[in-house]
């Protein structure tokens, strides 16, 4: 797939007394780019948080990442299920890669709802990235 | 008053780079200390986080907090206006008084709704402080 | 193993709009039961937090966590490898399984330093539970 | 002065349950804010985080500020003391002013040290603006 990138400025705060960004920051994070790739498929179903929850997450911290550059996370991949949508990310710093991830969410039919297949409509959208 | 206090453990991602808890978590454990504060008062009206709308708020840091060792939120006072309550805060630790804090909180009808007098009720609870 | 609890009070802050704890404060929490768990071995070494570097984390969202009672985080399995110890978590409110999850960290000689054996005393304690 | 701004972007987990953005992350922001504009004065000293000590922040929150749409942070003026920096901002969301904010921030001779008189060459770049 073409990959989908947001940049995210480092903010202070978000270091820990380690000097570098705190691990639950880098979870936070991978929210920002899961929100802004489904924001990018313009896809009124797809496009609001409130219509999905997250199920699982799994990250790997393959380096530090620390305040002082901007941090690169890469959407790349994103596999459908039934309800389900299996998002892949990668972030670096410097031209590092920094951190892996794995979210799998799944789609509601409204917020708070139950899980409801991905519409044909999305899914087009998904196989032509 | 007599003086209500909250314990709080301050965690490991709550400090910065500069090794001691970063300022803006300060404010969201004044948060926590009026929520517990309200939640005390077993005034059905006031329990709710969502019947207040925080207007603007202020504190002096007079000397760090650091990871390690427990900090005691005191609230020191609670003066009732019409739909406003100031709420006065002050943090300890090992002893030391660290932060002084104070909130002014609107009082709502119903969540998002406009500012609505204290009841007398509350007034009264407040009083008996 | 005996477990080791940590009692967690969500706070107001900590949930999002969708009306429940933010799945990143659950990475943030995780941290914070397997902080008290290696403080709880009082072993001079695994003590601080300093001396340890979280490789990967993988968390399973198995139900809402939500605002207005305490989650109870379970450390419910420690397996030691070489410098490597994998931590296993599961969150529970008012009963309910919401969250399992499983962190890798790696020992570090001193902070910021390289993956260092973890002690023949620490594997006895992690032994002994 | 002319005004220095910085765009945020705000993230769905900076929401809480009542649907706006939480009011400690505005006291985050602010420190986005300061971080940005110290380091556009481009002056050595200045440029570090470590080098400043918050002394006191005052926020009014005038509007509610929402995810959806970006933030610009101003810093609206500046004003130096002998050691100490004065700096205030405006927050507006959609053309509209949500928040208003004054930090006292103290300078450092060094990370931990105690307060040092702010450099005239600081002075200079501050009252250039």
């Amino acid at each position: 797939m073409t990959d989908f990138t947001v940049t995210i400025t480092p903010r202070f705060y978000e270091t820990d007394a380690l000097g570098h960004i705190n691990n639950a920051v880098i979870a936070a994070w991978f929210e920002v780019a899961r929100a802004s790739f489904l924001e990018s498929l313009q896809d009124g179903d797809a496009r609001s948080p409130e219509n999905w929850v997250l199920a699982s997450l799994k990250i790997d911290f393959l380096a530090e990442t620390f305040y002082g550059s901007d941090v690169i996370a890469r959407i790349t991949g994103a596999r459908v299920g039934n309800s389900s949508l299996t998002v892949e990310c990668e972030m670096s710093q410097g031209g590092k890669v920094t951190v892996r991830g794995t979210a799998v969410i799944v789609h509601l039919g409204q917020a708070g709802g139950s899980p409801t297949r991905i519409s044909d409509a999305l899914r087009a959208k998904l196989a032509s990235l």
